[in-house]
């Protein structure tokens, strides 16, 4: 019978923990990520879970058998730190013993210690588990971390809560037709599309919420920015006095991200090679102003992919950003719960934020009068039965709201701009996708 | 055309807001929550994300039709902050003047403002949007949160890094037979039981990992402790010296989730009239001892619930704890990639967390070899096809690693002492209910 008490917790020594022991020894488990002869000597690349370590294997000085050590072993080391301005965070560490805990059954596809793994997204898919040793390729998946994390601290100092919902419901706000269907115990289910149902229905509680869930979408993309499984930033708040609100969050958030990401995330953007934008303002454009711009005729009901491409551009060229907002939409694309315009009945209180010309999010101001939501239904030809459970809300009183979903691996793919959202996503799910 | 800045964003105040502001008036937007007469004048209780607070409303004092307010409006108002050692947070509100912002359509089907709503968990399901208003329905709700925030934080300082990983997947770690099972794109796939085989990927590039997400089964439960679809507090660690590591790391978390709980969610544990245990060290007993503390024959491969009950009572009157840790079950009910013990092959490495007779967390040590895999996997009689991209991972090198999966809404529904799981779940999924 023993007793845990939970103290003294191991765990791996950061560059800072590691440079302060100069001259003193120390241990460390990692894998062997780079062997390389060096006249008498060898440095042996040592990867823990966010760095690559320096290490010397010299023949007199290490007690460890050499012949039997190869690249993607896993290992426990001793060695004395050493300043050395030339390694990688000015330090190496001369090897006194090492012990091997695991070895690779069969080389990897690719050169795990490649600056740049240089392969298509199809074979870094094929070869997934080994593809994300890579340090560059696993990097983008620390910024992804620093932004559910920024989005996550950010939002509860706004008074928001944050809430887990169902991802099985029978209730679909946005298209059953682009939904996954299953059968959940002889009832037919639905993957959600979004939160929106559920983080409205918290609002009247909550008053603020926010959600970092899966969403799932089954159209049948086949493109480098759609994901058929994604990771949604959802947000929703009572008391909106207007759709500026809204996007001043988000606004907000992405300043607070961006900071949060310099401050803790240089070694992954180092890696990556990416400076992040600074966001002063976002400017905000009506549909209508982006149709001018675009000279395009007023009945389009949405902008398509080039649109967004070129509106980003003349953001660019005009604010030097390439963020833009742009409200006011047509009511024909967007869906029945969202409110009309004042003055407008055609248009609606609904954005979308666009990010060098790919959507990143979208919100809106919400219908929460009871009356108004079924009357709209009815118009627009909805079954109304099939919404009952979510019209049932609105008869207990529903605070005016709104709010607004990000797109997680958009939002990375954009900030750190890669060229496929594959490549901001650990295990993709697409058309082609759905294993490993 | 403006410009969005993201300053001066708006929030709700807080009590402690409202105390400095004594003497001064203050806006607010609230749901009216209770409305009782008392002599010449009304208390209006206004309920806001978090808080109940007092306000009075006097007729000559307060420009708003009082005429039109009623419960469950959604209402801006305008007052004066008074000191009242009487009332709740010791102020309350002189009401000045309010704006009607949205009225319900109907009664709720309950008293929202009692102070225990005293229904059933099956009338609680049937109106979910009205029950969740009452406070001590939502306060769940606010823990849940802080378990969660507690858990990332937590782990993130311990060198964890959060993940997301696929629910829709081919591959399944657990059980075949009690998975949601879907179409995808013409493929067979389901929803993930656990997000096991990418977590033990992750450790072999990020070392440490965790991943706050859904899980899914498909059992048809009819339990007061069990979800088909719930939350999964998961992590995995490479190097782990022996399962006690692991269960340090379950000890030192719960540790810190009591204490942030307790200095950051005082005002809903009062609302729940809950007293969080506090825990030392967490006492751990082999499989076999806690069939001996039973009385039961050795030939038992697995604990039953009534056993889990009886082994917390002993722990509690023995040392003082409702935790125990219970480690080296049987092989015959664990699955296969869990590590054999050494010197005994019919045991494993494994282990559960009880906590007052339920199982919140488990956990193991892992198979790492790719050859001790492939044995296993034969000598069990597994399709080994089916496990082809699991066993991927392994040819190029693991590290050894072990973890562990901590359910959310069972550790939150024993920290507070609920009767139901359901009561820890906003919209629960259960065999009966897919809505709303």
């Amino acid at each position: 019978m023993e007793k845990i008490d939970g103290k003294n917790l191991k765990h791996t020594l950061t560059p800072e923990e590691i440079i302060t022991a100069e001259g003193r020894e120390i241990t460390l488990c990692a894998c062997v990520h780079k062997i390389k002869k060096s006249g008498g000597f060898y440095f042996v690349l040592l990867r823990t879970g966010r760095y690559v370590y320096q290490t010397v294997y010299r023949a007199g000085k290490c007690k460890g058998d050499f012949a039997a050590l190869c690249e993607g072993a896993y290992i426990s080391v001793s060695g004395t730190v050493k300043k050395e301005e030339r390694a990688p965070y000015g330090f190496e560490i001369e090897l006194t013993d090492f012990e091997i805990l695991s070895k690779p059954k069969s080389e990897c596809p690719f050169d795990i210690s490649a600056s740049h793994l240089g392969v298509s997204i199809e074979t870094s898919m094929e070869h997934r588990f080994a593809a994300l040793r890579n340090p560059e390729e696993r990097a983008a998946f620390k910024i992804c971390e620093g932004v559910t994390t920024a989005f996550s601290s950010f939002m509860q100092k706004n008074g928001f809560t944050e809430i887990h919902t169902p991802k099985l419901t029978t209730l679909n706000m946005e298209d059953k037709k682009h939904a996954f269907r299953l059968k959940y115990f002889g009832e037919t289910a639905y993957l959600a599309q979004s939160p929106q149902l559920y983080k409205q229905a918290a609002v009247a509680f909550f008053e603020r919420v926010f959600e970092v869930g899966s969403a799932y979408r089954a159209d049948k993309h086949n493109s480098t920015r759609h994901l058929n499984e994604f990771i949604s930033l959802d947000f929703e708040m009572a008391y909106a006095a207007g759709l500026h609100e809204i996007m001043a969050v988000i606004t907000a958030f992405l300043k607070h991200a961006i900071k949060y990401l310099n401050k803790n995330y240089q070694n992954e953007l180092q890696i990556l090679g990416v400076t992040l934008p600074e966001i002063k303002t976002i400017p905000c454009i009506t549909f209508n102003e982006a149709l001018e711009i675009l000279c395009k005729p007023k009945k389009q009901p949405d902008l398509d992919p080039t649109d967004e491409v070129k509106i980003c551009k003349w953001a660019r060229e005009k604010f030097k950003t390439g963020l833009i907002f742009i409200e006011k939409f047509p009511q024909k694309k967007r869906p029945f719960y969202v409110m009309g315009s004042k003055g407008n009945p055609k248009l609606t209180e609904t954005f979308d934020l666009i990010f060098d010309g790919k959507e990143i999010a979208s919100g809106s101001l919400r219908l929460h009068d009871y009356d108004e939501l079924t009357v709209k239904i009815k118009r627009m030809g909805i079954d109304e039965a099939q919404y009952a459970p979510y019209l049932d809300m609105f008869l207990c009183g529903m605070p005016p709201h709104g709010g607004a979903a990000i797109g997680l691996e958009r939002l990375v793919m954009q900030l750190l701009g890669l060229d496929d959202i594959r490549q901001a996503t650990l295990f993709p799910r697409d058309l082609h996708h759905i294993t490993p």
